[in-house]
């Protein structure tokens, strides 16, 4: 076949908040260092539902027509030049952020801080770099991943999950033995626990105000224990917000039987109530580990975190986890795991998928977790 | 002499917010364990001027007549039984946290967080422990550190608010090329810049509101350069405040031109706008150290913070510190350190020192950094 | 009861190589700061094992009567003044190591360094401090740690050697995901893969010279793979040995599919051999862990080691690890460890235990791992 | 000018052990993300010096002319495709290793073990990649660095070997207030105690067997005391040569003062001895960094340094250490560091500066230690 062979990919487009059509669209061969994939299955995130539903996430707002998804698996089936790890046929995770390799951040390892970040299906750089709701995609294969024999194209697309909560919990130097509590539990809460479990956390448990999700975690094994904090009044002024959160907190860890608080907070909802019980949620010398996005400025009791040396960390996407999520998924070792993928759509149907994500609950009445698309 | 007998410390005794009186008290031979030591010299700080002028320091109240200080040096006048480090006449340096060496915080080398822990002119526990500001004292051998020849008791004090900043440059993990800036130039800040400097920071420079202050750390050599920030007008709301403090750090930034951040940030004002400057001025993947205390509440840019994997960091006191705080002061590399030492007060002067210390100027113009009481 | 009231402990005594008797031994009440207990089990040691048959161990010579035993857990029967923490009646495992709580190890929690260490069972200091196979023994009460109730006293007993795999693994900084070789499978052996399990290595695999011990590791669920190296000819020189050991190094990678080599190794024999092996075993970038101890010099490939950034770590016995020791115990994430418990005597039966473990094969071909003296 | 026009550089090959010629060569353009640049200045290295007397280094042998070289400094001359932080007439220091930035050790930013290094002027890959010790070449603008104003070509060229230092300085973890033992007072040794002496090391001390090269560290201020091992007669077992070790390093300790040992030890010799005697100076909890290299098997007393915890740690070339090396250079902080260039030669006088390099000692007697080639 000549170079310069054409293949027809059909793709998910979203044109404007929730106007998703489906087109067909060239693909060129693969250039030199790249594979030609075809995806098999991809998760949604709440980031591509923030895109879905507003047009923007954060900072970055959509500037054209732009392709979601970037939780996803697939088969190889072309290999470009100067590509000499991967075979036609091979199965592989699709790791979306391609780095550039160049700046003081890549050389440095941290390469998820990259000054040149193309991150597929995120309007951060322009032009956009599409996502893999499409059937057939071109990627560099150095951030492509094989996927091990006893692993699912599902489970390897939720390799990028569970590749934000392995960076997280590097970054919060989660160690045998301590204790850890987890703010959210919907996919990406869940594998916190689960992370946290495989680490050999001594106790793991969980906050949330829906206790249908708590309800799930503890029957499948991710928690313990839980807590479900009431709705409290509408705060008059931040410092009542505050007391208030200051109050649920002590609450949440008399009800645990923790009262000087967890190692490790894993703050994985965003929302600014739970920032700030994470904060008196942890023990003396220990650390809050900011997952969740929502709320961009905080009320933070500020002297409560320094005095006790209570580390308030952030933690960006992910760099050098594939391999260790992948391995994770064939070990075994992160019980029901798979449970989280709740609903499956085909590809045509991604909008309704968007829909049922936003709902959080099916029509059954049971929770949504993860929705996968199948190409 | 007789195990029994008795000497008389003369003591700076604080009563009552602003009210000290000298006072004659009746003390004993050193228990087991300990030394008695005629006391040379203290450094005031910040927080002893809390508790003089307002009787509290943050959370914490004068519940009974108190003697402050806590930065200290001396001379060992009688050694105490089972203590064979140290003789009489011995100079030392007085660190005034008594940790109980039995919580899990002792055993694990984090004693500044020790759950029982008696720390000198604090009202932290009660009843409390007294201070330094008296003539003669029994303290711990455990916690006395032999003071090098070349090291003048004033300098041996200072090894107090050096370990402040030696605790805060470990937790930050200060490497040698990083770029530091450092808010608030009083004599915590300067601290912080001949740290950072001595730990081979690639460029140190320095915020404040008070040129006079600015002045003196460039032209002593703390720094290399200064911003002063315009004083903005007052903000209306919250999200004001923070867009002010956002330009204000863009401001800072291209004046260092620098427009990526530094590495390191230490907070040393406590002022909220400055903590909020703070995270706008660190570079990706940097860290806010946070040494000064005040504001207990504020309003953080958090998801500034968290996706550019900032870290916010807090310090509280010191542990394992003086004798590296010692053998630096020793070794000539805090270049004009000894000028910190601004104002020098006797015992019986301590109010005016006090009052001095507030005022933060003398009546020439002067800046106040240090002022130490010979006792 | 009075302070000076007197109770009576029977201690089984090494008087000299191989001559244990037992003894009456009067017991006062325990000091400030202290417990007594009864000594419900103690687990030998390979050192206890070194010193029955040898008076010594490396260094160490047995100057005076000795009592051996230092892997134990009891029961506290009389509290000490100033003990607040326990109560009589509660269940303890002993941590046998008295560290001073003074030097500047200790004070930077390092206290297995301790300069002052006085350790039960051990001829490091002298006088010496008797260990643990006694009946009664008084010991200070920020060494003893309560057992979990759904954890037995022998399982307490294993918190010992437990926590120097702890120690060696916190050590080794091993990381989930890492590979990891296991030289030597005896107790100490089977418990590094245990730990390694725990950590979330991504492979356990074992060698031995007995293919008895290797195949209780495999049919244990300790290691997925082993080799059992061809025991090699003399060497004629050091060369030859070293040139030997690498081959079969080579021979064991290619057998493990693993021809990079392990990211960790712990060498739990110290055997000459092994412990060149493990240089040859590691992955660029990787580490070997010493625990056993055996040979003192050894002739190394050092090239081989420095060249490739392959860390060469030793570890010593243990520090802050009883408590993740016990809770790692109760939560039943330790398969199968509590078949290291293979054969168990009576106090007056001491000797036969001691000549069973240096046999390492009973009467019916089992292999002996933990032997337990109930008391 | 054409993309395919041509150049001619004068390189210096080395076709067999000692036998080095001149040889004009052609030039393409650089490829696109390499720079074409005239080198201004080349150090010798102890591998280069390797290479020419011997015609290998360890493993390495040459198997076809190669040109060495690889501590240099430049000005690019033309900029290749796709380079946009470049431009000519820029002055640079040229990183000779050229990483693969693929493998899991450049994605993990340990790219010194780069799975396809080619480093410049190394017989480690085939065909090999030629050195500096030519007029002109092109090399990738990824590990190419500006060169600060204020620091000259033949100091650029220093940050070379000075990266290895940098490098075995982060690996040892290097802590203000560290004690410090050089063995080896060369080029390397020397940058070992600049790089401890800019770390706040408490003190820097080294041992050689050359006096002149100590009275040359200690005049030019790199470090306070000295030991000169009086030469042992020859050992007659390897038993004996440990001992002997032992006793030096014993005398050596209490020549310093410092009986417990050292902090930190850079061993950069290479010879047996030294090596030896690293383990018994370095204090228990510390660390032995192998810098040198030399004998590649060693009778190492590893009781020794397992038991008190001595880690033995390896240190090969360097990665992300350039900018911190210049940055340091351009400081002023490495005080006396251009002492070290002490011989120059022009590129047709290379044989000649090998020769005095291997001789160690010029006709006046002035110890060798850098020598520069400019071409």
């Amino acid at each position: 076949m000549s170079p310069v062979a054409l293949e027809t990919t059909t793709a998910v487009v979203l044109r404007a908040p929730k106007d998703l059509v489906l087109e067909d669209r060239v693909l060129y061969r693969p250039p030199a260092g790249s594979c030609q994939l075809r995806v098999v299955t991809t998760g949604l995130c709440g980031s591509d539902l923030h895109y879905y539903k507003h047009g923007r996430n954060g900072d970055f707002a959509v500037r054209a027509p732009l392709v979601l998804g970037h939780e996803a698996a697939g088969v190889i089936t072309h290999v470009g030049p100067e590509v000499t790890n991967f075979r036609s046929g091979q199965r592989v995770a699709i790791e979306c952020g391609i780095m550039c390799r160049k700046c003081d951040f890549c050389l440095k390892g941290r390469y998820n801080l990259c000054r040149n970040m193309r991150f597929c299906s995120s309007a951060s750089v322009y032009p956009h770099q599409d996502g893999t709701l499409q059937t057939i995609m071109n990627h560099p294969a150095h951030v492509l991943h094989p996927i091990p024999d006893n692993v699912s194209f599902e489970l390897a697309a939720l390799a990028e999950p569970l590749s934000v909560l392995i960076h997280a919990s590097r970054r919060a130097q989660i160690a045998p033995g301590q204790s850890v509590l987890v703010f959210g539990v919907g996919a990406i809460g869940l594998l916190a626990c689960a992370i946290a479990k495989a680490s050999r956390a001594s106790r793991v448990v969980v906050i949330d105000i829906n206790q249908t999700r708590l309800n799930f975690a503890v029957s499948n094994g991710f928690a313990t224990q839980t807590f479900c904090p009431t709705r409290a009044d509408p705060a008059k002024t931040l410092e009542d917000q505050l007391r208030q959160a200051k109050e649920l907190a002590q609450q949440a860890l008399s009800h645990f039987g923790a009262p000087q608080g967890f190692d490790v907070v894993f703050e994985c909802t965003g929302s600014e109530t739970a920032i700030q019980m994470s904060i008196y949620a942890a023990i003396a010398g220990g650390k809050v580990m900011l997952v969740g996005m929502g709320a961009r400025n905080v009320m933070l009791p500020l002297s409560t975190a320094a005095l006790r040396e209570v580390d308030i960390h952030g933690s960006f996407r992910y760099c050098n986890t594939y391999p260790e999520a992948l391995q994770l998924l064939s070990s075994g070792k992160l019980h029901n795991v798979e449970k989280l993928v709740t609903h499956r759509f085909e590809l045509e149907d991604a909008a309704h998928a968007f829909d049922l994500l936003a709902r959080g609950q099916d029509d059954r009445g049971n929770v949504v977790l993860k929705v996968m698309i199948g190409s």
